[in-house]
């Protein structure tokens, strides 16, 4: 296995950092491989806001979910999906463009993500673990006010960063499912209630299954923090299906 | 700059291979380093298509907007956000999950294009070249018949991946904007036109700004098939507006 394949597996998610900054030139990486992404039509579908003003951190690590340690991070990233600016400079340029709409939309949460996803590995490479937030994309008008976010801009993915404890460091990485249930040959195959639980078997562990994923349903599923991000990504999208 | 920041910045889109297979063992590396990203609560909200059936790649081929490398890819995985899967377990085992909504859909986009991500980086290190196709999400109605898509299914990523010929390792890969425009402070600054032309300068080159951005607007935003995608986007978004 080469180097790159080793630290694509090796890398799990870090939510507890040492006392440390990340140095400027680090950052600069960082940034500088999430913006050599793939993106779509070469066209950088996205803005990414560096939040650094620690009462902007303070009020994140509230509004997403509670999460203490995103105040702690010395690095936190919003990778926006942006269908303003390009729209901007149409306009601007007299181009007549039609409104963003949803295909637009889930274009650019591409375009962000992937980008994204290239600060994770770089992040990876030079020792510094990372974290995804989902929690980002809910309280639409929270977050739209906090972040300046205008109509056609959505915050795809929030990051933090910052160099893993000890203690992170040997923590175990959550097995992923077999593959069997993940690729599927041509055409979609929708797996039935045996399939899906011997899929989930590892997950649930010593617990019955039945029990584990009641419990699981309710905390990651049918609980308010996801009613709410559903609730706020349709808030999100009106612009869009207008 | 270590290798795998290395990688990341060389890495660009190859759209014409060479006529040679892609053995299992690196296939096998390719979709085991997509599995191994990062996922919401481990979760694995995504199923990806293994696209074998020479048949079905040219029916691809034709409907995602006519691009017949797509038929001529060696590999060819399309990574659907899958709100069914969870859905399914979670009704089979009694547990009265609630419709999945437009947050779930969204949460699942981004974990498919962080294991799509994932697969690029790796195919790179093995010498293996990709191109994302935006074009999947086109046609709702005929990828959710070809594909065999249930409700709950979005097409979020398809990518074709090969061995660059020669004249693909040599072509350049394509400027990103200066990094003062992508990258905000805290907060979204809406750019003005003098900004948003200084960021596209270097697009546009040796041809006039404002006739550059009308041909670039024509071909890419106000086209049919930009159009298109906004349109079969709101058909796969209708399950999770209900």
């Amino acid at each position: 296995m080469n180097q790159v394949l080793e630290q694509l597996h090796q890398r799990k998610s870090v939510r507890v950092y040492e006392d440390r900054p990340i140095s400027p030139a680090d950052k600069e990486a960082i940034l500088a491989a999430a913006c050599a992404a793939p993106t779509a039509g070469n066209q950088q579908l996205y803005t990414i806001l560096d939040i650094t003003d620690q009462a902007l951190k303070d009020r994140l690590a509230d509004t997403c979910d509670h999460q203490p340690f995103i105040a702690r991070a010395p690095l936190v990233l919003i990778f926006c999906a942006d269908c303003q600016k390009w729209y901007d400079a149409f306009a601007s340029g007299g181009c007549l463009p039609r409104k963003p709409g949803v295909g637009d939309l889930l274009l650019a949460c591409s375009d962000a993500n992937i980008a994204a996803q290239n600060a994770v590995t770089a992040a990876w490479s030079l020792g510094i673990g990372s974290c995804y937030i989902g929690d980002v994309m809910e309280l639409c008008e929270t977050h739209r006010e906090l972040l300046g976010l205008p109509e056609y801009v959505f915050p795809a993915a929030m990051l933090v960063f910052g160099y893993p404890t000890p203690q992170q460091q040997e923590r175990e990485k959550p097995r992923r499912r077999a593959m069997e249930h993940i690729v599927h040959q041509n055409r979609y195959r929708r797996m039935d209630g045996a399939e899906l639980e011997a899929m989930l078997a590892d997950n649930a562990g010593e617990r019955p299954y039945g029990a584990w994923l009641q419990a699981f349903c309710n905390r990651k599923y049918n609980s308010d923090f996801s009613r709410e991000m559903t609730r706020s990504v349709g808030e999100y999208l009106k612009p869009f299906l207008d």
